[in-house]
């Protein structure tokens, strides 16, 4: 079991979570210096873990950890170092440690890596490559960036389907460069295209003599090289592959996506989709000051252009305002509902359109329901409202002009919650991109000038 | 490969994507009552997507189909239908159709089923059952919801470390029912408590004489039973698992939990905070128009207090809007640039502490960094709204009013948007369930008081 050394993680609210005691040993070994204790402490933690505490620890610390550590580094901690911070991590590490730390990875590991990597940089690590190895990175660099061409891994099994499970054993038995992780066996035609997988299970309980082409799983999905790596993990996740043969586009194996890869992907697209609706883009925590003030930066001028948008709404009432004042004191609610109400049906639409639970299929049925429920939820508000109006104000016709102004703003809002993503979908824009910004122009604007028209025509 | 029939899917864009000409297909043969050809279309679809298919077609056309293809449905379709709409899909089964087809699923999916079933349904469902099959669900029910427990499947296969490899082939070629998928071998002591597990790859890679304590990989992980099913996935993603045995109190195994579960509740548990953080509970596309109007509901009436909470400070400003109507004309822009950004660093933060980035350990440079990263975008649109106030209204004083309260704002935001998901972690609320209605509120109230009480101070 690995060593899980002091008391935190003994929490189960904390499981996993990485231990400020096992932070605070590592900071005193670097400050001291002692580059053992260092090592002892670090060589205990699973890389993944050492790869979320140089993302946790300050950006000085991190500096002087890698000058005192790097030459002991190893390729899978730098694999599960956040993208954002590898070209800083590769800046404090010697050219010798990177290119021996990448050389034990997988394909797929190094390809990752590269991509984070400047020009001389690339070019020294692809020739610490073994030959065979570098031939297999520069050809899955071919692929564009996040396909299923650049997700996968040369290292496989493969069998032509005459071969008894026997055979299979044996040549296992005899491959002295196993991949580290394979769960089955790709059965090939002389093409070199898979035509079946054969389950490491299957391969097990079978007697020697059976032959593979008796055993094969012929219904199994191979993957596209250029399949963007979305739907890779969608396809491993709706139907529950744990592996899966990667072809080219004359249907020749090239290599194997593994269950993994394709779990990391679905988490990394679901926190993008989370990120995007929040108006935040592709950020880390470990991010300064200064990068992340940057980045936040375009969300808020777009929302700042659309509050503009409001306001200048508001300014065609500006009279109406000053003949009653309440309608500014009660405008902004409208406003909000709106924009909360549309949040919630776009969000529903972002998240069932990358699920793929939103299709042509059902989407007017979809868009109906959705319109409905804005407007029934729209009728249950005015009632609230009207009454909270009504006693604030004393001012029945007050009431009613929120009531109606909330129904006709609820209505819009789940008519644009659901059309403005399925447009975007439409004409290939990620709808979580750029679905919130719209959306909450288009209630904004139609809160205020719902509830002030109204009320300059029934209330003056 | 799987039959995928008809055009749409060719589309790289919608790969995967149910296909409109199947549905209609499919529900052609349910209009004309043909069985047959109604078969034959579903069992050349992956049950996942015949799953999809019952989701995305109506109430109505789904109560059809049930009746028309019930007795043919495969406990996977049940397993792979979406939670909400289990009961209904069991309304329209003969009890016999059930119980057959929950026979062939492992346990792990049985108790999945069972959760949603009601109690007469439940019983008459255990009785079918075979006994062991029996006892491993009922005791996998001990277990509290969205644990290990209830996760685990109970078929797995275990060997002790005396065993040679030619053992425990020897033993997987004589065993009738073994799991259908498993991925290594887990190695126990005699008191049944995992020591070590065999992937199945050493195990066909090793001579058969070699002993099972020779090759058996010692550093692995086992899940508690009682472990939350976040922090399993959680597990499996940050360690790269693909099995992980489970073990009781006393530390005996007791089941496994495979990759492609883990996977499934890693999506599961995303959606969940993608759609919390924008006030969507648990609904489900399919959900009817009043149940979906209901479920939304307390969330708006929520934003609807908060709001009114907003309207409650501008009303204490009315003279100062009544003597300037700009006021209320700009009041809107602070509070929603306040709200923008406070949603920011508060998405960031919920999302920080699901994937377990955001620690003790770095709390307060975290938390120091949403400030400052407040107070500098909070001064770049004080520059900005400050002039767009000048020019629009010709008056320095309120630019000069427009910044400050920005400035205050965004400061706020950052600090609101930070600290209000770490206190509701600490007090172990779901930050992402509760955080959006507190920061909205914080922001909102102190946009529209700054902006107006500088106005009351500085402008009259």
């Amino acid at each position: 079991m690995t060593e899980m050394t002091l008391t935190e993680n003994d929490d189960p609210d904390h499981a996993y979570e990485i231990n400020t005691l096992t932070v605070g040993a590592v900071l005193d070994a670097v400050e001291a210096g002692d580059a053992d204790q260092l090592t002892a402490l670090l060589d205990a933690q699973h890389s993944a873990d050492v790869a979320d505490l140089l993302e946790q620890i300050s950006g000085k610390e991190r500096a002087a950890l890698l000058t005192l550590w790097g030459d002991e580094i190893d390729g899978e901690v730098l694999s599960e170092v956040d993208e954002g911070l590898r070209a800083e991590v590769f800046e404090h590490l010697p050219d010798t440690a990177i290119t021996e730390a990448v050389r034990e990875l997988e394909t797929d590991d190094v390809v990752d890596l590269v991509e984070d990597m400047d020009a001389p940089q690339t070019e020294r690590l692809m020739q610490a490559l073994e030959d065979a190895d570098r031939v297999a990175v520069e050809q899955s660099l071919q692929y564009p960036d996040e396909t299923a061409g650049r997700l996968m891994q040369r290292e496989l099994v493969m069998a032509p389907a005459d071969w008894t499970v026997g055979d299979a054993i044996d040549h296992l038995r005899g491959e002295q460069d196993l991949p580290e992780n394979f769960y089955n066996v790709v059965i090939v035609n002389p093409f070199l295209q898979p035509i079946g997988t054969v389950a490491l299970s299957s391969l097990l309980a079978e007697a020697r003599s059976v032959s593979l082409s008796a055993i094969m799983d012929e219904d199994f999905r191979t993957i596209p090289a250029t399949q963007t790596q979305e739907d890779v993990a969608y396809a491993f996740n709706q139907y529950h592959m744990v592996s899966a043969p990667v072809t080219d586009d004359e249907g020749r194996l090239v290599g194997v996506i593994t269950i993994d890869d394709a779990m990391e992907v679905l988490d990394e697209e679901a926190e993008e989709d989370i990120m995007l609706l929040a108006g935040v883009g592709d950020e880390s925590l470990s991010g300064s000051i200064m990068e992340t003030t940057r980045l936040r930066f375009p969300w808020l001028a777009v929302n700042l252009a659309t509050s503009i948008l409001a306001s200048v709404v508001i300014a065609q009432f500006a009279a109406t305002i000053e003949a009653i004042v309440a309608l500014a004191v009660l405008m902004p609610i409208v406003a909000s509902m709106g924009g909360n109400a549309g949040t919630q049906t776009l969000t529903v639409a972002v998240r069932a359109l990358a699920t793929k639970d939103l299709t042509p299929a059902n989407a007017w049925r979809v868009i109906r329901r959705e319109i409905a429920v804005g407007f029934f939820n729209g009728c249950v508000f005015a009632l609230i409202i009207g009454v909270v109006g009504l006693l604030w104000y004393g001012s029945p016709m007050l009431g009613v002009v929120l009531g109606l102004s909330m129904i006709a703003n609820l209505l819009v809002a789940g008519m644009a919650g659901i059309l403005i993503p399925l447009a975007l979908d439409k004409v290939g824009v990620d709808p979580a991109l750029a679905s919130g910004a719209f959306v909450t122009t288009v209630t904004d604007m139609i809160g205020f000038f719902a509830f002030l028209g109204l009320a300059a025509m029934m209330l003056l």
